[in-house]
């Protein structure tokens, strides 16, 4: 098995952008990915990835070619749909693809556009990655099945609904950081708290937005990369599970997410200890605290004790959505796996600007699909 | 890169079975493809690339996974969409998957219904995967896109209405052999040319059916596979194009076939000459011709004088969809493309039944997405 690296990604604003539609932005993501990667020639690539849920329903069928021949690629592209672990996924077919030896260079990435429908067609359109017959017919709706976990996580372990918010306040002051996230404002613990039940116990704040945006990583064998511009793919796992959360033995905890977080590390020879930066899906806070313990961040029941005590903020010893997150940096569903592994490509490269960390070697993106049907987790190293 | 084989191979019936769901039919598949794979063991399957268009939106999202945990098989699940090269291109993922030695055996496989939904609905979930703007909203359906092509190729060459139809007329017979087939009946070559108009000049006989089906592969390393048992993945090749046929520059090609059979050819070392049989995607009959020209089994415009000759007849020379072909055996968009290679396992492995051919080595399996945004092409080898 040959290595593969990431040479390049970039991605657009995550926002709304009634002017702009899935094809010009997923043009855009993928001139700032071929454009990140110094001297690399366009012709080069093999193949590509996509991923898109397909909000809306405009171009449900053959959205990958469509995207990627806008985009000037005529390559042979793949579109793969994990609901909103979707380019998650994306990236680590190209990893499969570039370690088969069939391709030399794919690009990975993915888009969506969500804030041109109406409130019930958002409601459908996610509903549908959620179990349909018992949950999304039954009146379900995602910020009901979190609302599910966090109730359960409140109970079982020592934490309180600032400690949600603790994740919500954290992801908003690094999205103020990032020109472009979708909600790049800040706000206090107090705002977080007492913010519109969404979902008792989740209020606005503790729900990231729905987003248009798109992101693309350019994945490469160990013989086109170059290393100065490059971070090695050290890992990629992936887990499924049943897709409904009531299906499942546990209510504080995505098992997918354990298991490939598992599978990455073991992959990469590397343990939760070595991570430097992460970025987890964050789309309700109570997935954070979650993440932290799937991930091997903590034990069990200990997630909120690490954001009491700083541990994840950017200045602290493992920094989590640096980016801002699903909360912050916003969530165009299909982009936003991807568009992870842009945040990680840029602080492992010293390209992250403003939002810059010193000393990042290891950094780890953290994807899921629905509510926990799927997950992927990717291990990116830096080359030193 | 390390060979990759198929082991296993089964799928239900192609037809309309309202007592079934999407998970029941493609469970189904899953079990007759493990039962094919003598003394496997289930628990060995490392993963699965589930392909699906998802036809009446019932489980858009994660919809690999919700098949794939329904079945018994808790692995990661990635689904794969090109519209109806859906299941052709997981089959190529699942050889990336095994090639990378990231998986040592992949399920591939795929599944649609469509025949519970309204006519209305048929034709939106159909149109997606044709191009949105200017085709599917100004009224453009699949029939209209293939009848276009064939005006053109009927103006352009030699050929008949009539040669339509003898491609209709021998897959209607090869249908009729085939116990899975959706319409297993004869038909004449009066009743397919005088045939009620859908799209001048296609009439009803020269259009595949809507269906509902599954079909699942087994893909394993060399390390895996038992020769006896297995046919090797010996190439495969994918290209893309431009969704709408007014893009393009011909009519009378679908030129991602073409460059998807040569991408085959080059990585299999093996030419048109070498095809002993082939299952071929003739969504209309018009597709079956282009196909032949595409594919390299004759040269431009002579594809009607192949089937005036009988040479695609199952006892011709190169004898083409044996199955039945999308027109006989149906058309469940998803399970299409897996749905071939099932076909072209059992033929090569000794187990097609009545419909067993003598002194077959090679089989080739060609899948298009849409009306050529997306094309597959697969290269089996029987071991000797």
């Amino acid at each position: 098995m040959r290595d593969a690296y990431v040479i390049g990604a970039g991605q657009t604003a995550f926002g709304s952008f009634p002017d702009e539609s899935y094809r010009s932005l997923f043009a855009t993501a993928v001139e700032r990915a071929l454009a990140s990667a110094d001297g690399f020639d366009p012709g080069a690539v093999d193949e590509a990835v996509v991923g898109t849920l397909g909000v809306g329903g405009r171009q449900i069928g053959l959205s990958g070619p469509a995207v990627t021949e806008y985009a000037g690629l005529s390559v042979p592209t793949t579109r793969v749909e994990n609901a909103c672990a979707a380019s998650g996924y994306a990236v680590r077919n190209a990893v499969q693809a570039v370690k088969s030896g069939m391709a030399d260079v794919v690009l990975a990435g993915g888009f969506e556009v969500m804030t041109d429908v109406s409130a019930d067609a958002a409601k459908y359109w996610l509903g549908v990655s959620g179990e349909t017959e018992w949950e999304r017919l039954t009146g379900t709706t995602f910020a009901g099945t979190y609302a599910q976990m966090a109730s359960a996580y409140l109970a079982e372990y020592d934490a309180t609904v600032d400690d949600l918010s603790r994740a919500a306040v954290k992801n908003h002051a690094n999205g103020a950081r990032n020109p472009h996230a979708h909600l790049g404002f800040e706000c206090s613990l107090e705002e977080a708290s007492g913010g519109s039940v969404v979902a008792d116990p989740l209020t606005l704040y503790h729900c990231c937005p729905t987003s248009d945006g798109a992101a693309a990583v350019l994945v490469a064998s160990e013989d086109v990369a170059e290393s100065d511009d490059a971070a090695r793919i050290a890992g990629v796992g992936a887990a499924s599970d049943r897709v409904g959360v009531f299906e499942r033995d546990t209510y504080t905890s995505i098992p997918a997410s354990a298991a490939a977080a598992e599978a990455a590390y073991e992959m990469a020879d590397l343990g939760p200890d070595d991570v430097d930066v992460a970025e987890v899906h964050d789309c309700f806070a109570i997935a954070e605290l979650l993440a932290y313990e799937d991930l091997g961040f903590c034990e069990r029941g200990e997630a909120a004790e690490l954001l009491r005590a700083g541990v994840t903020e950017r200045d602290g010893r493992l920094p989590v959505n640096v980016s801002g997150g699903l909360k912050a940096k916003g969530h165009p569903i299909g982009a936003t796996g991807a568009g992870q592994v842009v945040e990680l490509y840029k602080q492992l490269t010293g390209r992250a600007g403003d939002r810059q960390l010193a000393d990042v070697d290891v950094g780890l993106a953290h994807n899921v699909g629905g509510s926990g049907g799927a997950a992927v987790v990717t291990l990116l190293e830096a080359e030193s």
